[in-house]
C-alpha cells in the first residue's frame, strides 16, 4: 500500500484514481480552483465525477486546494499532476511551495514550451523549474479517461529517464485493466502526447473531407494515407524535440493518435475544416467556449518549423501535414492536404 | 505513354487501371475465368465494374482471358498480377507460359508461402518460380479498391529490391489522388500486406468486445491499445520474414491496417468475435460462401511460430496478439486478449 496524491481532478487525474485504488493505494485526490463542482460532487456518499459517469473506489479521498498541506506531499509516495495545460504554471508554484522533501513527480498534463526560438517538452522544461522533483515521469498512450474509470482495457506507457523508477510507479498502478509500459524516453512521450492533439486535427479533416458518393458516408483511403503521415511527421518532430523515433510508433504517438482522431475537441474542429470551414467559424459555432490544445501547437511549431520565404505550405520540407494544419489554423484559411 | 498489362480484373486489379489510365496510359485489363461477369460489364460501353461503381477510362481495354496472347506481354512495359491469392500458382504458371522477354512485374496480390516449416513473403518465393521475371514489385498501403477507382486521394507504396524501378513504375502510375511512396524493402512491404489481414482481426475484434455502458457505441481505449499491440508484431513478425522494421511503421504496415480495421471480411469475422461468438459461428451465418484471408495466415503463422508446450497462448513471448488470434481462429474459442 502507498499513498499517491493526484493534483487536479478533471477527468484524466480523476481516472487514474482508479486503479490507484483498486491496487489497495491511498489516494488524496486533490481539486483545483477550477474543480470545486466535481469535487463536491464526488465527496458525496456514492458520488460520481460529473464527467467520468464513474463512481470512485473508497480508498480515494477527494478534497479542495484548500485543504491541501505541505504534509499531504511529504506522505505521499508518488505525486501525479494532472491539471490542464494553462495550469502547469500554477501547478509548479504549488510543488515549489509545499514540497519539503525530493519526491518523483508523474505528469499527465501535456505541452509544449517556447522559450527564446527554442521548443522544449515538459520532461525538459519542467524538472529546473521544481527545485525538490527528484524524478519527472511523462504519462503517455491512448487513454480516454472515461473509459480508464469505466474499467475498459486501456494501454499506457510511463517513461522517467531512470527507467527504473517509471517501472516501480507502473507497478503501483497497473490492473487488470490499466495495462503498463515503460521508456526512459520522456522526452519522447512528453513531445508525442503534446503533438497528437494537432495531428489529430488533420487526420480527423480528411474523415469529412471526402463522401463515398456512391454509398454516402466517410471515406477511409484519405483518413488512413493522413494518419500515416501523421505519424510519419510526429516521428521526425519527436527526434527533433530530444525523443527517440521509435517513442512516437508507440502507444504515446500512433496509440494516442489513433484514440483521438474521431473523438474530443481537436477531433471536432478537424472535421469542421474538413467540410471547407475555417477554424474562426467552427470556434463561433459548434466550437464556442471550449479550449483546443492543437491550436497553441500551431502556434508553437510554426514559429518552430518557419515555412520558406515564398509562405508556401509544401515549403516545409517533410512536413507536408504540419504545414496544412498550420496555414489552416492560423491564417483562419480552407484546410489544403493532397497526403504527400 | 506506356503499356501496362494487367492481369485479374477483380476490384483491386480493375481500380488499378484507373490511374493508369488517367495518365495516359494503355491498359489491357485481363480477366481470369473468374472475372467474366465483371469483364462482360466493362465491355459494354460506359460500363462499369460490378464491384467499383466507377466507370474506366476510355484507355482501358478489358478483355477475357481467352483472348490473352503472348504477344500481349511482350508490347506490355510493366505487368501486374491482381489475381486473389489462392490464384497466385495459376498466375505463376501463365507467366511461364506465355512471358517471351523479360518483364518488371508487379503484384497486389498478397500471401505468405509455407515450405518445410519456412515462410516467406511473394518478393521471396515468387520470382525463382518465375524465368523472365526481370524485377518483382510489390504494392502496399492503404486503398480500398472502389475509393481508388473513384479517384479518392490514396497513399499508396511501390516496393522493388533495386528501387529504381519501383520509381521508374510509381512515376507512370503517379497521379494528382494515387500519391506514390517507393522503398527498396519488398519483403517488409509484401509481409505486412499479407499481415494486415490477420491482424485486422483481432485489432477489429476489440472495437465490438466491449461496450460503453453509459454511453451506448463502442469503446476506443481498447481498440487503439489492440491497434498498437499489432503494429508492434508486425513489426517483429516483418523482420522474421527478412523485412525491415520501419516498414511495418508506415503505409504498407499501420497505413494499412489502419485502413483494413472496421471494413471488409476480416474486420466483420474480428467483430463476431468481439462479441463473444466463434470463427465457425461466424462463417455459418453472415460470412457464408467468403474467403477470410485472415484464416490462412493463422493457420501459417501457427505452424512458424509454435505455442510452448503448455499449449498456453502468452507462451508465445513477445506475440499475445498474435497468439490470441491463433487460438480464436485455429481452435474455433472465444476471443481472449488483455492488451499486454
Amino acid at each position: 500500500m502507498a499513498r499517491i496524491l493526484i493534483l487536479g481532478a478533471g477527468v484524466m487525474g480523476s481516472a487514474l484514481a482508479v486503479p490507484a485504488a483498486d491496487n489497495g493505494h491511498e489516494v488524496l485526490l486533490v481539486g483545483t480552483h477550477l474543480d470545486s463542482v466535481a469535487i463536491a460532487a464526488m465527496r458525496r456518499p456514492g458520488g460520481v465525477h460529473p464527467k467520468l459517469d464513474a463512481p470512485l473506489p473508497a480508498g480515494v479521498r477527494p478534497i479542495d486546494f484548500g485543504a491541501l498541506r505541505p504534509t499531504h506531499f511529504a506522505e505521499a509516495e508518488f505525486v501525479v499532476i494532472g491539471v490542464s495545460s494553462p495550469g502547469i504554471a500554477w501547478a509548479v508554484k504549488q510543488l515549489n511551495e509545499m514540497l519539503q522533501t525530493p519526491k518523483p513527480i508523474a505528469f499527465v498534463t501535456k505541452g509544449l514550451v517556447r522559450d527564446d526560438g527554442r521548443l522544449s517538452t515538459y520532461a525538459q522544461a519542467v524538472p529546473p523549474a521544481v527545485g525538490l522533483m527528484q524524478h519527472f515521469i511523462g504519462i503517455g498512450g491512448p487513454c480516454i479517461a472515461r473509459e480508464l474509470a469505466n474499467r475498459l482495457p486501456t494501454a499506457s506507457v510511463y517513461a522517467c529517464a531512470d527507467e527504473k523508477i517509471a517501472t516501480g510507479f507502473a507497478r503501483l498502478m497497473q490492473t487488470s485493466y490499466y495495462r503498463l509500459s515503460t521508456t526512459d524516453d520522456a522526452a519522447g512521450v512528453e513531445g508525442c502526447a503534446a503533438l497528437k492533439n494537432f495531428f489529430a486535427i488533420g487526420v480527423s479533416a480528411m474523415q469529412t473531407r471526402f463522401t463515398d458518393v456512391q454509398r454516402g458516408g466517410a471515406t477511409r483511403n484519405p483518413t488512413a494515407g493522413a494518419f500515416n503521415q501523421a505519424a510519419r511527421e510526429m516521428a521526425l518532430l519527436c527526434e527533433r524535440l530530444g525523443g527517440r523515433r521509435d517513442t512516437a510508433f508507440d502507444l504515446a504517438g500512433i496509440g494516442d493518435l489513433h484514440v483521438t482522431v474521431g473523438g474530443g475537441r481537436n477531433s471536432r474542429l478537424g472535421h469542421a475544416l474538413g467540410q471547407g470551414r475555417t477554424v474562426s467559424a467552427a470556434m463561433a459555432a459548434e466550437l464556442t467556449g471550449e479550449t483546443v490544445e492543437g491550436i497553441d501547437t500551431a502556434r508553437a511549431l510554426s514559429a518552430w518549423i518557419p515555412a520558406a520565404s515564398t509562405g508556401n505550405a509544401t515549403q516545409r520540407q517533410g512536413f507536408p501535414l504540419t504545414s496544412a494544419i498550420i496555414d489552416a489554423l492560423l491564417d483562419d484559411a480552407p484546410f489544403q492536404f493532397d497526403l504527400l
